[in-house]
């Protein structure tokens, strides 16, 4: 960064071994909460907007995957603009909201309850009213966020998500989780030979496809948010099927993709083989993850963590971020600043 | 279109009056084997990829905001690819497959079966394996469908998908639903005075926003992946909350923003509100629908059809094929043989 100052974007990439840390530390002695919770309960309705929405994406794969229960998205402007009334028992409500002070997802959760939905909130806002709203609230450790590009707000959600599966009775090793904030540590002590490149030919690009499968495809979604709101770019987040299924025709020699995977798990072998198909379009592809097999058919490749499927995420959208983050300054832009944003978005 | 032919993709399009007439015709009377099927089940899982997945979302919406059942998105890589067992006892899955051959589909739709669900299948392809695969299998009446963007698949996707709410009880007048027909006609004989220039705006454009709240949100991510597939813009579908959760900061003198709105109903004042914001960001702002409110506050508009909210993302979506089909020509493309892509997709 040379003689620039470190922006709080990039502060707060850095501080996520810590936040994480805390997070797991808090929470995870709390996972039975959630099962007693969750009792009589069959199927989880997470309920998140923007990069919550896009933390909530790995809890549905994650729950489903490894809890046998279903979990799936709900469409908050059901409760705030219809004010439907849905049979809402037998289901758990997770709500997500870093602030906690989204109206809109404060009133769905609300909404929830009075449908029958036990609730549970996953907020980074201690005291505030989705929090309170909540019968049981997991209170993730991320200390003040100011960039309003969220990062450690976005990590610790992960985590507290992989609590609630566990809690939930997922056959997922807690000491697995409790491994992260290292590995996370040890990925941003080594610098990444390719960022640098990788930014210098994003900055001639408008637009961009991510994609991820499966546990990964929430990172790949997070990641095409951080460069629509803080690099202004055209990034498409997009499963491998959908991919497949029409948005692949825009991938050219201008449009590079953008692909993330574990290292092991069964989304891997897709993901090597989508990397092959965009460079044997003449599109160039960069890899995030995958280990050797994904950076071979890449153009240029980020290393990922040395996780297991389930925790990658958490690991995989780091090098996301510090590409973010570089690639908005040298765009000119502010990456803690995005034009017409603020931290708390009111929708309502 | 003076001197060149007529593309399968236009030709398709003039076609949806009288494929949603035979569809709604056939299935209609057939309403009331849903609502048994479903009997014992509180909540509907929609299975599907690509086209039908927009489709699918209009179902979720409507389902739960008139037939007062949760609705929400199946993730079937959980199926396919983790081969996961998840309780989905109580649980309608509805898959939906233009042909009907596309195995993720298929498969999802078995595993769904076996792991407790009923099962009902929304397909084109009367002999496919989803329909034979599904205990109720709802066929629509499209007729052979040439062009890859697909048109009159999806608005008889979005009418089989009324007959199935109206399945599930909700309180809808099946006699509004016999109206649509004749109102797409109408809408086709009309020809829409902006459509040329904003086609002409759009040619100098790679990305643009398209948006839309509520039942009409898959409309609006219908049409983005027309402009998708057969333009190779960066189009990104969003619903009105995610828009102004990050990618608002896309929007700019470069990146217009297609607005779409029913006449009436809940989402129109967010829409119209978004346009003049758009508009103030120095963004052109086209709107498709949402009457004489949205269009005054948009810098180019399309009428939308004259229709109530829950049957409106059937006419909306037609403007928006016409452009798509006009564009991709202006462009030099062939909107019927997109680059990539092949009638049916399979991503198994």
């Amino acid at each position: 960064m040379s003689s620039q100052h470190v922006t709080n974007m990039r502060a707060e990439i850095a501080e996520q071994p810590a936040a994480l840390r805390a997070t797991i530390s808090a929470l995870l002695p709390r996972a039975p909460e959630a099962g007693e919770l969750a009792s009589g309960t069959r199927h989880v309705l997470l309920i998140a907007r923007g990069t919550s929405d896009n933390a909530a994406v790995y809890g549905s794969y994650l729950i489903q995957v490894h809890a046998g229960r279903l979990a799936t998205l709900a469409s908050p402007s059901v409760a705030t603009a219809y004010r439907s009334r849905v049979d809402l028992s037998g289901v758990l409500a997770v709500a997500l909201s870093q602030s906690g002070q989204t109206e809109e997802i404060v009133e769905t959760l609300a909404w929830a309850r009075d449908c029958g939905a036990a609730t549970l909130a996953i907020t980074n806002g201690a005291a505030s009213p989705l929090a309170e709203a909540a019968e049981v609230a997991f209170v993730t450790q991320a200390g003040t966020e100011r960039a309003v590009p969220a990062t450690k707000t976005f990590t610790t959600q992960l985590a507290a998500l992989a609590v609630l599966a566990i809690g939930l009775g997922a056959a997922l090793d807690p000491g697995e989780l409790r491994g992260v904030p290292d590995e996370v540590e040890g990925m941003l002590a080594v610098p990444q030979q390719d960022l640098d490149p990788i930014v210098t030919e994003l900055a001639g690009d408008r637009g961009v496809v991510v994609s991820g499968r499966g546990l990964v495809y929430a990172a790949a979604l997070e990641l095409a948010l951080k460069l629509k709101e803080a690099c202004y770019l055209h990034a498409m987040g997009l499963s491998y099927a959908d991919l497949l299924h029409g948005p692949i025709a825009v991938v050219d020699a201008r449009t590079p993709a953008i692909l993330l995977a574990a290292d092991s798990g069964p989304a891997l072998d897709g993901t090597v083989e989508l990397a092959q198909r965009v460079a044997g379009a003449g599109a160039r592809a960069y890899g995030i993850g995958g280990g050797d097999r994904l950076a071979a058919a890449c153009t240029r490749a980020l290393p990922g963590p040395r996780l297991p499927e389930w925790l990658a995420p958490m690991g995989l959208i780091v090098p996301g971020q510090l590409l973010t983050e570089e690639l908005s300054r040298r765009l000119g832009l502010d990456p803690d600043h995005p034009r017409g944003l603020s931290k708390i978005t009111q929708t309502a």
